[in-house]
């Protein structure tokens, strides 16, 4: 057996197990009762020890040493170069860093639910002040072996090859052109006639169905995959197994149905991932932020475009019963396209949501830098609100307390939002332009000619290249934000364009 | 650190995992999508595999031998005999036997719902072949290591110390007296005035609605536990999480509601097993036959009784905004205690089943004995039903594709069924001639005293003591079938002694 296949057969064993611990974090998340809180604990914990002790085996250095002078095609090498990369950052933990991070997660977790509800920060702040300890211990471990300082080495777990140094002057120019556009932009809207509102209340099982038919128009494989409702909407399960989330609100049905068609962006890229190395480290999606790429491309580029709300808005009054100018497309695109400020990022639209992540970057970075201690998050939160947004909320639930990423350990990952939106900007429009059908299509709920981009382009490339690499390849250029911009600019700005997808 | 406490620990550790897998295996049976079969064997297969290294790990035979020098309570004795009695079984078998046997059992599982919804046992045929070839293949490796035969060694792992000579001679004995007792009863039942249908249809949520409020009558603690729906019943999960399903026919909304009452039963044992040494192999419940008398005693004897449904009757009215004749507790004690000759096991009433079961006891012990071909189960099937119960199903759906067991891998546990129900009543026999508040309870729904009474001499016990020793504490002998007997006579034989519950 050559040292490829040993490192091969070896991967697709952890595979298994990291498979069931998506199914298990799944079952946490929608269907485990409270008290089995404690005991799930446990099983998490050690199958993630288990996890880590087969990523860090130490036959894996010397099989990845022996294949290095095997005869391999390019997935073969593109698969060696990311378990090399998997490697260097795991072997960088001792066990029970992994375990003890893994265990004050589960805890926190579960006080942040009761916390969030409670609008309590000093109920969750014991659990949370253990996390961040624990996750600036393994920034510190990992940025050792990298060279890289803490806050790049978690950054670096969810986008491999991601500085802050590059997102710093990406989102310092995003914070100097949003605030003066959004301006703009709320002028513009308020100069509009005011629309009729949406009357509900919309009943969750209809919400439920309007967004199984939706999910089924863009090409979800129920075969190969479910949707559930969770407190926190979210992308998880297993291979060939994508469990996506939502919540309803009964008295606003677009916030679920755009929640669920993001969720799906994210699960359309999970199926497509190339089948024969699907539990391979380089049969997995590129990165989070080409992950975001894909959810908000599907949302924002695709599906808040007055070409998708004219094909769904007769769907959309089916299944409520309804009908009236309110339910007309361009009264939807409205809806849709509406700009305010407000206080939660899930339910932020597209021109403010970059301040939220802004916000919470600059403050996770603070956190992990030991430039700011946690106790005073809650305060540097509201100023922070108030400077980029101008809005303070009025309790942590709706500020500090919204978010499940602190909680339960996903430091480092809020900036690939925002630098996915750029990313599903650059994509949408390289794919628009490479097919004349994909805008037409979406307009008749043909979503086959974006699936088949998006399959080629990028689904069915899981890591082969390395994330500029992929967009370089499948929009010439790597990223940078002014086709986002020129986007925001056409859809929601003083001139809009309506000659192509606003 | 003593060798008990490293035992100890240790067999959390392996708790932890055998708790995923419980969950896991709920999520295959209940939520997963068919197209993620393959990706969860290979994950069950590895969970299973890990969880034998753990149970099979040669430290814990040095441990066993230091720690009987050890100062231990009743408690430690008791979970040392079981540690040895389980490793002793595990570790007669090869890693790859486990393996091979998990995979097979899944892919033969997800075969089974296919075959059976068509009634097409050759499409079966070859899945099982494999699953029963390994069960052979298990059943011999731990007979000898045991001194059993194959068949014995596979009883052996649900009914530790149940052997097919005692169980032959109880069964011979009931399939003796039962085809007379039946016709006595279906001759008593037959000179009854016919009562009215209870008119459906009976929606699936009303069903559920009445389950979950009965589930809180007998005791289920929603905080440890759910209710949800698959193909065929069961109650699985993991500690403090215990998980029942059900499956609800829109025609009849009695089966349902029983089988969940019968679920339930199992799931208070689990959940009243106790808790300081819940994740330990002391702590487990004692056996199938004891955990079926549970599930038997909840649903035969409690719920079934005159008591319980004089008490339920309004509530089933309510659930369903029904009334009339059929709807009052005679006329619905008279449904809940209808005998017939059926095809199906679990539709089966409390006459009836016992035939079931030993039809299945004796072709599984054939099978694996080798006197018989798996080819020939269809025919030698019907021969079986048409001489115990007089009936011959029209397909294999009705017949040998009905239940999941074998398909899954579960060779060597039907008998347990019948051992339960004969416990099961000499069990709450026991119960209410120690507490004279029982019954009475019953009938008002106050399951209080019912449930101390299960809690104090059968949950609470664990595997503390040896199964003929659980039972003489309890009721004052060994298992015998006369209370059983007597039971049926009472309930439904010609002359009925309506002083105590039938």
């Amino acid at each position: 057996m050559s040292a490829y296949s040993k490192l091969s057969s070896h991967f697709a064993r952890a595979s298994a197990l990291s498979n069931g611990i998506g199914i298990l974090q799944w079952d946490s998340d929608t269907m485990m009762p409270k008290g089995a809180a404690g005991t799930r604990a446990e099983s998490l914990a050690l199958l993630r020890v288990l996890n880590h002790e087969m990523v860090t085996d130490p036959r894996i250095g010397d099989w990845l040493s022996a294949a290095a002078t095997e005869e391999l095609g390019p997935w073969e090498q593109a698969n060696l170069r990311e378990i090399e990369r998997q490697y260097t950052i795991q072997t960088a933990l001792p066990a029970d860093l992994v375990e003890a991070a893994s265990k004050a997660s589960s805890r926190s977790e579960m006080a942040w639910r009761k916390a969030r509800a409670e609008a309590d920060f000093g109920a969750l702040l014991p659990y949370l002040e253990e996390v961040l300890r624990l996750q600036r211990e393994i920034g510190a471990a990992k940025g050792e072996k990298l060279g890289l300082s803490p806050y790049d080495a978690l950054l670096n777990d969810y986008e491999p090859g991601g500085r802050s140094a590059r997102i710093d002057a990406l989102f310092d120019d995003l914070a100097q052109f949003l605030p003066g556009f959004t301006e703009e932009v709320l002028e513009v809207q308020a100069r509009r006639p005011a629309s009729e509102p949406l009357q509900g209340p919309f009943a969750a099982e209809a919400q439920r169905a309007l967004g199984v038919e939706m999910m089924k128009v863009v090409g979800f494989d129920f075969d190969r995959g479910r949707l559930d409702v969770s407190a926190h909407p979210f992308c998880g399960g297993a291979d060939n197994d994508v469990r996506i989330t939502t919540r309803y609100d009964e008295s606003d049905f677009s916030r679920a149905l755009m929640g669920v068609l993001h969720e799906t962006g994210h699960a359309l890229y999970e199926q497509g991932r190339p089948q024969d190395v699907i539990h391979q480290p380089v049969g997995q999606a590129r990165s989070m932020s080409v992950h975001e790429s894909q959810s908000l491309l599907m949302e924002m580029q695709a599906c808040r475009s007055r070409e998708f709300l004219t094909f769904a808005a007769p769907h959309m009054r089916a299944a409520f019963g309804k009908n009236g100018p309110a339910w007309e497309p361009d009264a939807l695109w409205r809806v849709y396209t509406k700009v305010e400020r407000g206080f939660i990022r899930v339910d932020a639209d597209e021109v403010t949501y970059p301040a939220h992540v802004i916000l919470r970057y600059r403050l996770e970075k603070a956190l992990i830098a030991g430039d700011m201690k946690l106790a005073d998050l809650p305060g540097a939160w509201a100023e922070g609100m108030k400077a980029l947004l101008g809005v303070t909320p009025p309790d942590d639930r709706l500020g500090c307390l919204q978010d499940i990423h602190w909680p339960s350990g996903g430091w480092g990952y809020f900036p690939t939002y925002t630098l996915g939106a750029m990313t599903a900007a650059q994509l949408f429009h390289a794919a628009c332009q490479s097919d004349g059908d994909i805008l037409p299509g979406i307009a008749k709920g043909n979503f086959g000619p974006l699936l088949a981009w998006l399959r080629a382009n990028v689904h069915s490339k899981g890591s082969l290249m390395e994330t500029d690499a992929l967009l370089t390849a499948a929009t010439g250029r790597p990223l940078d934000a002014s086709v986002f911009k020129a986007h925001l600019r056409r859809r929601y700005g003083g001139e809009m364009d309506r000659s192509i997808a606003a």
